[in-house]
């Protein structure tokens, strides 16, 4: 059986907690040391030695492929259902732009969604006439109706950490795609259970991975649904002849492309630290802390908004930009959401007790 | 007046050179030290401070901004008709993506491209009913029909180092996509003298910049014929309300999204590098450096292939992969082309005779 892991073991992985109240993974996650080293050792590498042949390709390959490989585990999917994106609004630009929307189609979204699925969104509008319908993030598998050609929403909300009604979704068969920007290393992710056909992510939020990494799982039975819009050396089988080869017979043919090797080496690094505290320890710990600091809040009289089992905390505040800043100043490193009025905590595995106090206490 | 670069303090800035005759930046260029030294230093940062907030935003845009004005300056255009990308293929997926091909469209290559220009034309013929029409690099002028929509070609080629014809397509009036991977940071580039309208460039060869670093030029007047495919924050001009917000006004709504800080770093020390030494001094330099060794190769009886002004020298070898292992295992770093029967050596300012004379004994 697997030893518990020791909090302030795995806090001593992230410096940023030496000296802040980090708490804003749902922008960027903290950087583990141990990701740092990797990504510095590997450009040293390059430095010393180039970036040629068999030899840089393979191992950029190597690393990419270890880290689908461990993501799909997370996922609860299989390896060939993941692409590897830079971003979570690549994966719901690859949807959405793949699937075969038509004039009129409806696609259905929430009031509660992030710009990387909005814009998206918009360009399926603006350019291929499809008709977008907001409804409230938890009354959206209500507002179903035979138009729907497709959910497109958050697997748990930006703004204030509520979880999808993934089960009423499920129930109402329209495919649905999931920004899982909020969702992925956060809390479990079962794309199974979910139901859903795609789940767009992030590697740079709650998997503490570099900036500019994303995956995209895609249903293997939707996957000829989508039609690559970027073509590469990766897309297609035989790399060296593009014009005559088929496509990857998997979700490797909606890759974006190699990712920079010193990318891929912290990316790695981080999700192996995860697998090394276990991703239920990691799952329990920054669910729980998260709920302790909602409560914390509530019991001082904040206002805090409706939320689910997550790791994000929103509270209602008039000058929710000077609090975000005034935290800011004091080592306690929040965000606030424009034109919300709110102040959004992150807490991850990574925090503990103390993080939470200095918050609370500063706000007083 | 500018001080002519000393070629040996160059060179020193290029630490693989001290034990490789590194002669491969047409796949990857060489990494200069303060590049690795500054993308370091970035993640350090980050590592001790975090990734939050208008600091952590405001210096990833400050970068990749100055490294648009800086990719401008190099190839004689405004900050905005530069669009950032993670490749060239990037730039040639936007291009073909974006530009209304119709059903029968004719789109002329030529028969020495790379995969990374031949898969989106691929693209353009399965899913959009294109006519891909391939002529010899040095006759595509000649080639050029009433039914020609498009010349998507390389302005050196990757095979042999020949330059396009630029003169010549310019006087067909068709439009013209250049593949500027082998020319960008290797032989002068004035997109207004090649008369493209667009051209796609890597930013980790010539300008030996981060794996997945890129640039797009757009012709101004020709902005509003790309439909952007891929839409993120950076699309419009109010990142907060997509839905509302009009596109940018320039070649950012071309961006796809924010590039990891420690690759923008790296990348734009690498520039900043090359400005030191001045870029008519490094174009000069490489390319003559580059004529030495075809010469060299010549006397000594190899069959070098025709070339032009640039920074590639390729010979035929029955065996040209054996022949490149072999170098290799003696740190002569150079690449062999399948299918075509070639060795090809990448000459840059940063390289001497010395590495020359390295390759030239090793070939007997």
């Amino acid at each position: 059986m697997r030893r518990a892991m020791d909090p302030s073991q795995f806090r001593a992985e992230f410096p940023v907690l030496e000296h802040h109240a980090y708490l804003n993974a749902g922008t960027d996650g903290p950087a583990p040391r141990r990701a740092i080293d990797a990504a510095s050792a590997r450009m040293r590498f390059e430095l010393e030695n180039g970036r040629a042949g068999h030899e840089h390709f393979d191992a950029i390959i190597a690393l990419m492929q270890r880290r689908r490989e461990l993501l799909a585990g997370l996922l609860g999917c299989a390896p060939e259902e993941v692409a590897l994106t830079h971003s979570t609004t690549d994966g719901v630009n690859i949807v959405l732009g793949g699937l075969d929307i038509q004039p009129g189609d409806e696609l259905l979204t929430s009031d509660e969604e992030h710009p990387g699925l909005l814009a998206p969104l918009a360009a399926a509008r603006d350019r291929r006439g499809a008709v977008i319908r907001q409804a409230p993030f938890a009354e959206l598998a209500g507002a179903v109706t035979e138009k729907t050609r497709l959910v497109a929403t958050s697997h748990v909300s930006w703004v204030n950490g509520q979880v999808v009604d993934a089960v009423g979704l499920r129930a109402t068969g329209v495919p649905v795609l999931l920004d899982g920007a909020q969702g992925i290393g956060a809390l479990p992710v079962s794309v199974g259970e979910l139901g859903c056909d795609f789940y767009a992510a992030s590697g740079q939020k709650w998997l503490c991975g570099a900036d500019g990494t994303g995956c995209l799982y895609v249903n293997r039975e939707r996957l000829d649904d989508i039609e690559p819009r970027w073509y590469g050396y990766s897309t297609v089988v035989d790399s060296a002849e593009p014009l005559t080869s088929p496509l990857q017979p998997d979700a490797r043919r909606l890759d974006l492309g190699l990712l920079a090797s010193s990318s891929g080496a912290w990316s790695l690094a981080a999700l192996e630290l995860f697998e090394e505290a276990g991703w239920d320890w990691v799952h329990e710990r920054g669910t729980s802390l998260s709920a302790t600091l909602a409560d914390m809040l509530a019991e001082r009289g904040h206002d805090v908004q409706p939320r689910g089992r997550s790791t994000l905390v929103s509270w209602r505040d008039d000058d929710c930009e000077a609090t975000s800043g005034r935290l800011g100043e004091n080592g306690v490193v929040v965000r606030f959401l424009p034109g919300r009025g709110l102040v959004r905590a992150s807490v991850g595995a990574w925090n503990d007790e103390s993080d939470l106090e200095r918050l609370v206490g500063l706000l007083g």
